[in-house]
């Protein structure tokens, strides 16, 4: 038993090397990344944290600091999963999904975090220790890339070992994303697996058109085609086309989850962990996608998904995202034999480097 | 067109004269009140509001100083359908739901107050024009009232001129329930209305036997009997007991709520334009309730739902709860007849004392 005496937390406001862009959240400039630190009465730390493309950090960090901290102050810190329920009941009102899915995610992580470094576990042996390491693939976002740079992307992630690679699609011209898909899928050659992503920018029947023609350069999934809400129209999509569908990024409450399983005729789901409720909503997903014969993939947050899809026995592939999170952290991301490898070391294995974190990059106060 | 020149929010915790309790969100000490202030370049201004129980209050006034101000600001307020839609998708990656709902609604009734005052129409006429009045209900918050103070409660009611009341239920023996709901229903003789709110604290299994009971004690709503996600739940809970059902408090998406329209068997639904989009969001699921054919209720909040209710043609009930936000507008609720009446002023009709919350009340610096 040890008592949580103390959790703060933080935000920082993360620039990007150049401007990412996908079909529905418009130019990214920057990341926010809001971080978690929970200290015990035993002198256990942990650190946790989730992430935003640009908005709602701040509303994030006040409901850690004014809803979860007071609450979550003098508990035990060993019943994590008790903990996470006692969050989101505490928060219902205001929550079931939307910015208090990414608070108690950043807030669960953190007793993960301080639940290994106390036992000495790592994550994925606290996971489910199937394995250490997992395929996983490279993800673009770059639907404002000219032909030229996308290609000139996707040379680079195959010279650092990946053999999967995913661009977004919806272009205002549907012929431009096929030939995008097509080039690409050249450079690729057969043996490669290739992804396409939408961001939910098609209705069901744009939908439906486009699977048709991705179908021909062979893709391994076509990514949130529609809105997330619309989970029987995504079962339309699979219906027609036989094209293969994946989402998850979206979801927030583990009904969601059920709800996607039971009607939207996946293939693959793809749990994230910065806002499905840390490690305990993503491991809830991960047992619920089992039952249902789905393998289980992640979006973003890559440091931390590898050792969560590692562990699974019916793990899918990691996407391996474009935001620079490397750059503030102790580990970059290891890709050996076109599998990545999960840290070994107690905790979540992801260490800020706070000197970094503090010295490049606006912290907003509270 | 009048641009939005200025756009500011303010949190107000709120003392409740009691402590109100009831299945699932523990005690009340006290609500809290977000308030925005729109302000276009032609001297126009508008006020909107959200509240909450407690909890998230801080979050949603981070979302709205930071991520929709920002965003409306130069934007012509004339197109407030338009806004709507553009806050939703600009937030969309943190929203669908939770916290972002509460925010847009406060920002979106503020638009439509100035709307209101600048065209010289009522909320009542604007938001469709059916009626001035509607049928109005008093919702007790009551689960921890002994049976004396829960009668001396319903004979307030009564005094009042309300001939409907609700009764919190909920309580470790189904057995006490059943006897408030008996004596209740006593004390309001055969004519007039009763119903009875499990805020989701049942299964559905319990709920059915829960409902059984009820009805006996002629009903005319079971409200929340199960979690608000569980839309088949509900579904069964009908099937199986033929007895009303009503939610909608808890449902934030225009898509939460077609799935309840699809799948719940619902016989009343009651959105809540503090959570579910404000006064644009509430329209649209008053259209929907009414392509539906079920009448649109609302949940708290009924200085606002009183003209809101009485403007549709598939006009239910109006709930007017108990926290004390008539001590706090200059125009406390008007009961006629049995019926609640709308305010006749351009805007909104709730205009805040804005000297009595001032002085009154712990103002939260941003």
């Amino acid at each position: 038993m040890a008592r949580i005496e103390n959790l703060s937390a933080r935000l920082f406001n993360v620039p990007l090397a150049e401007v990412l862009v996908d079909a529905k959240h418009g130019d990214h400039t920057f990341f926010q990344l809001v971080t978690v630190t929970v200290r015990t009465d035993d002198g256990a730390e942990g650190v946790g944290y989730t992430y935003t493309g640009g908005k709602g950090g701040h509303a994030i960090l006040a409901m850690i600091q004014h809803d979860l901290a007071p609450f979550l102050v003098g508990k035990d810190s060993d019943h994590i999963e008790d903990l996470y329920d006692a969050m989101q009941w505490h928060v219902h009102y205001v929550a079931r999904g939307g910015i208090a899915s990414f608070a108690i995610s950043a807030v669960d992580i953190a007793l993960w975090d301080q639940r290994g470094k106390r036992t000495g576990a790592p994550l994925w042996q606290m996971a489910g220790g199937t394995a250490d390491r997992c395929k996983a693939y490279a993800g673009g976002i770059d639907l404002n890339f000219s032909l030229n740079k996308l290609l000139h992307q996707t040379e680079g992630y195959l010279s650092r070992g990946f053999n999967g690679v995913k661009i977004k699609v919806g272009q205002p011209d549907l012929a431009d994303d096929l030939d995008r898909a097509k080039a690409v899928r050249q450079m690729l050659g057969p043996d490669r697996f290739f992804m396409v992503d939408a961001n939910y920018s098609m209705t069901v029947d744009q939908a439906i058109t486009a699977a048709k023609g991705f179908a021909e350069h062979d893709i391994l999934w076509f990514e949130e085609p529609t809105i997330p809400d619309d989970y029987k129209g995504y079962g339309r999509i699979a219906d027609a086309t036989g094209v293969p569908l994946a989402m998850g990024e979206n979801l927030h409450t583990i009904h969601e989850f059920e709800y996607a399983f039971d009607d939207a005729k996946l293939s693959f789901i793809q749990p994230d962990a910065s806002n499905c409720g840390g490690i305990t909503g993503w491991l809830r997903v991960a047992a619920l996608s089992a039952k249902h014969n789905i393998p289980v993939c992640s979006h973003g947050m890559q440091e931390l998904h590898v050792s969560l899809v590692s562990a699974q026995p019916n793990a899918g592939w990691l996407e391996v995202h474009s935001f620079p999170i490397d750059q503030y952290t102790t580990r970059p991301l290891v890709v050996e034999n076109c599998l990545a490898v999960a840290p070994n070391t107690p905790g979540i294995g992801v260490e800020f480097d706070w000197d970094k974190l503090n010295a490049e990059h606006m912290e907003v106060p509270a």
